[in-house]
């Protein structure tokens, strides 16, 4: 029988790292001490098992277990159950990695499009893609629209609704996703390019679904979808059935401190079909670090056969400045997203737009020669 | 216009609170540098507002954003983003409060039974309910029913599934519902009592519609449900238009260490439906303190007009020992959850699980009265 190998990160006395590390194989697994466990089925089959301790400090040790594949039944929800649900409460736990086996990660699928099926559709071969956001929210539709038709003309490869855009008075979806999707198209029309306008599909599952019906029905290209807000099974069974665009997941909520961002944002994001993963970037508002940022890139497009790699999307605070800088660090399968530093320009949106653009493509053809 | 104020502990300088605040309710609403912003209606109407900063510490403020009500779209998801999607990134930030207005309030709904309904349905009047689980998963359905109808003889009020238990191989979600709700109905066809038996819904949107209306065919009394798991989104969807009966919520996956237990569990669970809340009690299996306790019971039960008190259900490790103290702290209006430590009586379960019942009964006595 196959086994999720879960690793998480404990911290406690070396003395008793044996027993927490066997507690924690119960908690995640039959919940139960052990005496009650008298199911010689159960005791085999899906009673989790300590696979390997590793001491990483005194009172710090990576404590690998072998969660049974058939206690997830197949399901995104349950599956995260398995992995971290009884366990999120405990504070001397932290979930670090998991690989899966190959029939759980066919059915999860991962990417529809991922990093090569971005560049087929925007047409961009070689260079990092460029991204820009739409904000603030209270703009009207028409004034995003109108941010969407700058970018989009500045050069902008993929424009997305920020994340704080949903069904608000202010803004209805249904507006503002025909005004900016026809913005992008005029853009397309007169240069010939493919730019994708991914709006924020937010909500319960019924407003998620009527959200993707619009948001097809209208041609966007792109969406844009944050899975710890609407639920990761949600997320999973959306993109699975409703959508045939690429899908951006955004990291919104999904500050659970104790499950490393490489694995949350990287890795399972990946696996549960995000298309890119945003996150924020080393050096901006946020305080992740380098290392950190290289683990989500790596997690997000690292080789996993047969699944696809996402596009790492680093933002939160980027400026034109740092275009060379990240280039260096991420190298071209990337999409540089620069949301406000942006629209700080003002009325000089295009002309910010456009250098922010030629800095990518002339970064790129240093690196990578003529780009696309 | 209305705003929600929302209370957020950041741990900065004492020297930087005031600029960290700014940022704080800049992130919170339009994300952008405050010079984005020109548009006078965002500027009055969207952008959130510092409201409050109290110092707690040297190092450490609690600062009172308002949050503008139209920013949520009135919609679970989208108020959660508002609330805390890009600040849960902030290792800096933690949400512990929120008050939410009249309109909010009205249109999530909170508890459709709490615990004005949990008794009636019982019909136990006056002193604390019983509640126990199937577990280990891994038993087959007849095997989990067997325990479902001991534990109902033994007096239990509510039989909650473990929250591991999901639509498995090994024991199927409708051969499991359809078993362990027989095995109630015969006990209470038997005793002339109602004890509820409470399946785990988890999965997609898809499968839990599909859960939910196997469990109404089969005329279960309660549901459990893990919104951190599946979604809070969809757990506000699904209670409101799927169930008619008590929903138990279960704190798998809620361990994002930076939104209080207090607010996460009690007042934001309650507000989306939940009729009664799991959570770990002091001294069990997990760390939470005799305080985090108290106040997730306090944000559950407490008044909160129109919205129905939800039933408290401290769990995780706890013993027949412990009544006793339990009823001491919590008082009648608590439901002792007792899973693994009955189960551990083995072959003299239905002993072990009388002994619980009598023991709660006679607390209750001695506290309340006769009791039910």
């Amino acid at each position: 029988m196959s086994r999720i190998h879960a690793v998480y990160r404990v911290r406690c006395a070396a003395a008793e790292i044996d027993a927490v590390a066997e507690a924690l194989a119960l908690e995640q697994s039959v919940e139960t001490p052990r005496d009650v466990v008298r199911d010689a089925y159960v005791a085999e089959h899906v009673l989790a098992r300590v696979e390997r301790v590793e001491a990483r400090a005194d009172d710090l040790h990576d404590v690998t277990l072998g969660l049974a594949s058939p206690t997830t039944g197949g399901d995104v929800a349950q599956t995260l159950n398995m992995l971290f649900g009884n366990s999120s409460l405990h504070a001397h736990v932290e979930l670090v990695d998991a690989t899966f086996p190959d029939e759980l990660v066919a059915r999860f699928g991962g990417p529809r499009f991922g990093i090569a099926g971005l560049r087929e559709l925007t047409g961009v071969r070689h260079r990092p893609l460029t991204g820009g956001a739409l904000k603030p929210q209270g703009l009207s539709a028409a004034a995003l629209a109108e941010l969407c038709y700058t970018l989009a003309l500045g050069g902008v490869d993929v424009i997305k609704d920020d994340h704080g855009l949903a069904d608000q008075t202010y803004s209805p979806f249904a507006d503002r996703v025909r005004d900016c999707q026809e913005a992008v198209r005029r853009v397309n029309r007169e240069t010939g390019r493919n730019v994708l306008y991914a709006p924020s599909l937010v909500g319960s599952p019924e407003a998620l679904r009527r959200q993707a019906r619009i948001a097809r029905d209208e041609g966007v290209g792109a969406v844009l979808l944050a899975p710890a807000l609407i639920g990761m099974p949600v997320f999973h069974e959306l993109v699975a059935t409703q959508l045939r665009v690429p899908v951006l997941a955004h990291p919104a909520y999904a500050g659970a401190t104790r499950v490393a961002p490489a694995f949350l944002l990287g890795k399972w994001f990946r696996l549960l079909g995000a298309d890119a993963v945003i996150y924020p970037n080393y050096g901006g508002r946020f305080a992740y670090s380098r290392s950190e940022c290289a683990a989500i890139a790596d997690a997000g497009r690292g080789p996993w056969a047969p699944i696809r790699g996402a596009m790492p999307v680093p933002a939160g605070g980027m400026t034109v400045d740092r275009v060379a800088e990240m280039i260096d660090f991420y190298g071209a399968d990337t999409m540089l997203l620069i949301g406000g530093s942006l629209l700080q320009a003002g009325d000089a949106l295009l002309a910010r737009t456009r250098e922010f653009v030629a800095r990518v493509h002339a970064g790129a053809g240093g690196m990578y020669g003529a780009g696309a």
